[in-house]
């Protein structure tokens, strides 16, 4: 085996973080006290420990050898497999699942932070746990009965892992091109043909079973997105007593030769009339598909911060033992790190991952909240576009400072850097490209209400504006957080001005990412005004907010200048 | 052998930029008449179209098969070293050669649109020539009559190629460092003994010999990078009538394997008292190797440009093609290149690309023209970091963005668009890193002057300024440059107060990427002007430049920020 890096979880970030950096015990809130910020960093501890130790040695090996497609069947390299049991074994899949499908129920805020250990360990192997995740979400959301008791069950038990198929030849980001058909059976099952694509851990041999949930057209069905449906189809059929019996008519014609993630099995699945079974309602199948694609939207944060964090990591550890040249007034001999451009690649990575990181702890709670509150539920929906576009458009900058810290070390493959960089670049494209989530965010979640939404988002930034402005600490800070959400309001009006035309679509990658950079500075904000509140001893938070705010939170006014632009004919 | 990406040579690009865009003929201007920019359109049409049908169909097969070294040599894959004959045989290694070494003498601004030819058509190849041709430059600068007539007209036949030998294990970026040791022998030779790595084209079988520059240390010589001497060695001893004798004591130890130009071996080169011949001064070497290195970093730009612009024509084509989805108020089945988001994403490339290609020809160009004016040849150095660093950064960008274009298949290798992303990765590093661009930029370009060569630009850009302002179509353009040529002299003012301490150094690279990208603003703004004052008939060019100002340009009120702050403690 191929040593991969250490890993290092970042358990003392996600302390802070749901304990104190918000001002409030996320946990505590988010469970009514069933759960405190303490009892979740024992949660993640152990999430941790167990990251570094199982999952994260296999990440090189998964690279290096990848999955493969013999006689039909993908295999995972040696140690695959007893990872994913022991994954299984230590619940870590039933952590997931909500409480009504049986699982643990733990807060969003957490789930944070257990998505981005797996992901930063091993991102290709996070992908198996993040679509059973996902497809335990959906089909607890929207399967009858019957689906739940043969297939969310198993799910959440762990003992089978889950798919979304969605891409076909001819069809991507068009869902309404999708043509493969589904055709009633008398015995009340469907018979699916046609083939899926860029279908991920569409195979592999980890778990006795996978369940694909599938959208296809029927009969007779309304053209376009609305006359898709949702089905389950099994790798191997399942009897009324829940044994496995044969193999369904599913055979992986092929798995892709990627640029990254290679230890996750990219599989080309053709459906032959095989069985599935209608989940939710009869050409409702975009509804189930939503759940599942918003659960894997914030995962891809995760995802994204998860791999950023670990080439951080990577270089940091690099910078501080490779001894190289006399640094300023310091003689030879001396750390890279100490150089003023290590230090400052070092320090523009790691204050973008904490902004990554907090916001993901930061969501991942406020769709918790929006259960019980419509406006919140609002904020939390507004959220899931800029989380994963902005992380993951971000994330791959991050990757590639940690390549140019290793210098000509970090082009050579055997020093592993460079996997991250080839890894994360899937994430600005895989459940929806940035556009897609740029025009989701302008259509969906600004046009729609008129910006009401956005204007709350920066009433409360204001009210952290306001909260470092009583600290002569942190007034620079202040006057940048104040500058960008100005920025912001207006190109939230240059947008609504352009209603639904090409001229906000043309700037809505530049308004998200905008949107992205600012809610990224907003959470230093708070993070160091609650260090300074508590007596200012993490000096280091407070380096990380005044870096982000001259290096990153700048970049707001050329975005909204980009924004006012419109498209440029 | 594994199809590549077609490859159309910017040929008109270059004719408007040579003859047009700034406002002169700058190749009749540089040949005092003997050649013009159309006899340069002649040449570069049939470099374009060398590089188009003979280097670019090598360039997948280069990624796929790359070099291999077996029993002590290196093989690259086939076709290659036909090409490489073909490519001698058509004269461009002599197109590149100095008139004083017997080549042709060239302008710099024809050398850059060669320069990015082979780069974007076979960049792995094109290091090959690179290092030939800047060790050409060295030698030709600093080499006695006997190395000249042994090695120089050797390279410049073609018959032979050239490497740059620096790094060792433990001397990167820090020459001082370097241990190899060239012991004097009675013949007036020396016994060269060390470790080189990196060694780009160290070994290959398209040559019949190889001539190694070398940077050793002699016995008593100072400490230091002021006791490094330059040697050239040859992999094959050469008779004192030319005639190739036996290997020298060279081995070729071990290539790597990168993340991307497969096709360009970098070794590890063993000396075990291999002989070699002083090349200029005793512990003089940093000189001639700064020859080579300087001609190596502007040849690194053109390297950027160039896969920088082979990537978008990949993705643009792909765009024009693929049909999917409605797109605004156009039916299902319009080309992706109509979405608004894909549009964008081309336009920023292309107008970046269009950026770094105009300031290779005006750099290029003020070179030649330093030859004869102090202030002339200080503002073209004051380019070269700049040039080398900003382009190669923003390279990585537009490779990544054409990845984008292709959504999901951008992902597969198979594709052929992730190789620019993988390729273009070295760019910042190799020649230099950009901290080292920005800290000669900044500590000996800006500061030993104190601040005068950046004022006298700042100066040629308030004329263009002056001239935008004359025409009411410019005037957004003329408001964005002007207040970024502000933004630049207050940064300049910023590091010129903070003089050489940890202050400039920690953001010497933010103020590095702020003047390329005010310079990719200059160079539209000339290029638009010069459109407006023949009739504006070339509509794209005025699309590209506010493109370009509106997205790109208004960041550099966003890095002026990050000079401004220092460094944050």
């Amino acid at each position: 085996m191929t040593e991969s890096s250490p890993y290092r979880p970042p358990v003392e970030d996600y302390a802070f973080l749901l304990k104190d950096a918000f001002g409030v015990d996320l946990v505590a809130r988010a469970t009514g006290g069933e759960l405190s910020a303490d009892d979740a960093g024992e949660i993640l501890g152990a999430a941790g420990e167990f990251a570094a130790s199982v999952l994260a040695p296999l990440e090189r090996d998964g690279d290096l050898v990848g999955a493969r497609l013999d006689d039909g069947a993908v295999h995972l390299p040696g140690g695959f497999a007893e990872a994913f049991r022991a994954f299984v074994d230590a619940g870590w899949i039933t952590a997931e699942a909500p409480v009504s499908a049986g699982g643990d129920g733990l807060p969003g805020a957490i789930r944070a932070g257990l998505g981005e250990f797996w992901n930063a360990s091993n991102a290709a192997f996070a992908l198996c746990w993040l679509l059973t995740a996902g497809q335990i979400h959906a089909l607890d959301a929207v399967a009858s009965d019957e689906v739940r008791e043969t297939y969310l069950t198993k799910l959440v038990s762990g003992e089978w892992t889950g798919t979304m198929n969605l891409t076909e030849p001819a069809a991507g980001t068009d869902l309404g091109a999708i043509r493969t058909m589904a055709t009633p059976r008398d015995d009340g099952s469907w018979a699916i043909r046609g083939q899926k694509i860029f279908i991920t851990w569409g195979d592999h041999d980890l778990a006795e079973n996978i369940v694909h949930l599938v959208l296809a057209r029927t009969p007779d069905a309304p053209e376009g997105a609305k006359g898709l449906s949702l089905f389950v189809a099994p790798k191997r059929l399942v009897g009324e007593d829940g044994s496995l019996g044969e193999r369904n008519a599913i055979t992986t014609v092929s798995i892709e030769h990627k640029l990254g993630i290679h230890a996750s099995p990219t599989c080309v699945l053709d459906y032959d009339d095989a069985t599935g079974y209608l989940v939710g309602e009869l050409h409702g199948g975009l509804a189930g598909m939503f759940v599942m694609m918003n659960s894997a939207r914030a995962g891809m944060g995760f995802q994204a911060t998860g791999i950023a964090d670990r080439a951080y990591q990577q270089a940091a550890e690099y910078a501080a033992q490779r001894l190289q040249g006399p640094v300023m007034d310091r003689p030879a001999g001396t750390p890279i790190a100490e150089h003023p451009d290590v230090r400052r690649l070092l320090l523009s990575m790691s204050s973008k991952i904490f902004a990554m990181r907090a916001l993901g702890v930061y969501v991942g709670d406020l769709l918790d909240r929006g259960h019980d509150d419509a406006e919140t539920r609002a904020l939390g929906e507004f959220f899931v576009p800029i989380l994963k576009g902005w992380t993951t458009e971000d994330a791959i900058g991050v990757t590639s400072d940690a390549i140019q810290v290793f210098g000509g070390m970090g082009f050579i493959e055997e020093t592993g850097v460079a996997q991250h960089y080839r890894d994360v670049r899937i994430t600005p494209i895989y459940e929806g490209t940035t556009a897609i989530q740029s025009n989701d965010l302008v259509g969906r979640k600004v046009i729609r209400d008129g910006g009401a939404t956005a204007g709350r988002l920066f009433s409360l930034i204001d009210e952290t504006v306001a909260g470092l402005r009583a600290r002569d600490e942190a007034s620079r800070l202040a006057d940048q957080l104040a500058r960008a959400v100005d920025a912001a309001r207006r190109s939230t009006a240059d947008l609504l001005d352009a209603g639904s035309s090409r001229d906000a679509f043309a700037v809505s990658v530049p308004y998200l990412l905008l949107l992205g950079t600012l809610a990224g500075g907003w959470m230093h904000a708070q993070a160091a005004l609650a260090v300074l509140s508590s007596g200012g001893a993490e000096a280091s938070r407070i380096t990380a907010a005044s870096f982000y705010g001259a290096h990153h939170l700048s970049r707001v006014q050329a975005l909204a200048e980009a924004v006012a632009a419109g498209e440029i004919a």
